[in-house]
């Protein structure tokens, strides 16, 4: 697939502006674990998954860390471009979760497009907006949904991603994922073990009841 | 002042869109506690605040309410218009806190603006970006601070919102703004009374340490 299938405004650019696209945008290769993006130290510009699987998270002083939402293949990441936008005044970072091979759209010429059309503007602002309902969702858990529901949902996620009932993740991972605890994951964890929907051994977790994991990630245990 | 004045792509308009959006455009009174903007069952627009204070916030279906961000005079409330944009996933709802005095710009007429023009798309962006930033501060704060330097945080905001020590508000309503519950706040006002930062009284409650209260607000107890 060429670029030019991945950008929905193409047909509407001109020919000069669809030239300058050609011209300026790389591919970029990231190995699994590689932090693409990192803060506010660069503003590389939107990033198209071609291949693979991102994670936009955010993070504190001390060193925790939230996952904000993950980018699949055909997604753009737009978070990485914040340069471009004097309001998005925050902090991400976006790592590689499997091998990726992206294209990196620098910042200027993405920027030079957005001045000049409106379908690359709106476009644009859709993908924010996106983002944003990603953020919200987060929130709306954190804010209104017990743990035991976020960390069973994470789980089937996580399953559903992997197309497998053995998950190969950490519980301090799961912890970053969720924005708690290491020890608060690892007593849900065996707590959901003593109901009988999760096997926990070293590094790896298996679900047993997909089911009920599924059902307490829709309603919660209380 | 007149509503070419609060837009700042106004002159980027043509003639024609600029007649579009003052016909389109309509002075709009809301009391004081009056739900402007109640989740997905509107979409009534952009609202750019004249007069007042909005209050723009979350609700969960159990009745609990998060403020997510306020507006003053001269902002711009984006998500009333979430209908625009087919990506902006979410329900909030948009609270009058003072008396308002609001222009509301109907959704389609700025829609359409939005889909001609490059410099109104841009503008759009631009407030998404910025109300987004308010969403990921207050989730900053309640993954990675603590709530006795949100709660002075708050207290210090509202005495400088209202230019007096003195704050009129009930320790439920602390709660909803900080998506905590009553009884957590109500713990948290005795230990700032105990630590002489407050004086409590029945729906009112006093800052006489607006120091120590600014300094938990940006380091917290612990």
């Amino acid at each position: 697939m060429e670029i030019c299938d991945y950008l929905p405004f193409w047909s509407k650019l001109t020919q000069e502006q669809q030239q300058t696209l050609e011209r300026g945008v790389a591919l970029y290769h990231a190995s699994k674990g590689e932090i693409v993006h990192n803060g506010s130290e660069d503003c590389i510009g939107p990033l198209i998954v071609v291949k693979g699987q991102l994670r936009v998270y955010s993070y504190s002083d001390d060193g925790r860390e939230v996952t904000l939402y993950r980018l699949f293949e055909r997604d753009v990441c737009i978070l990485s471009a914040y340069c471009m936008l004097n309001s998005l005044q925050f902090d991400i970072s976006v790592q590689a979760e499997k091998d990726c091979v992206l294209y990196r759209i620098p910042a200027p010429v993405y920027k030079k497009l957005m001045q000049e059309s409106a379908p690359v503007a709106n476009y644009t602002t859709e993908l924010i907006a996106s983002s944003f309902s990603d953020v919200m969702w987060l929130l709306d858990q954190i804010l209104y949904k017990h743990l035991d529901s976020r960390l069973a949902a994470f789980l089937v996620n996580e399953s559903e991603l992997n197309d497998s009932l053995q998950l190969k993740i950490t519980h301090e991972e799961i912890a970053h994922h969720l924005g708690s605890a290491r020890e608060v994951v690892t007593r849900m964890l065996k707590y959901f073990q003593n109901e009988h929907m999760v096997e926990i051994a070293r590094g790896c977790i298996t679900i047993t009841d997909l089911k009920k994991l599924t059902q307490v990630a829709q309603d919660s245990l209380r």
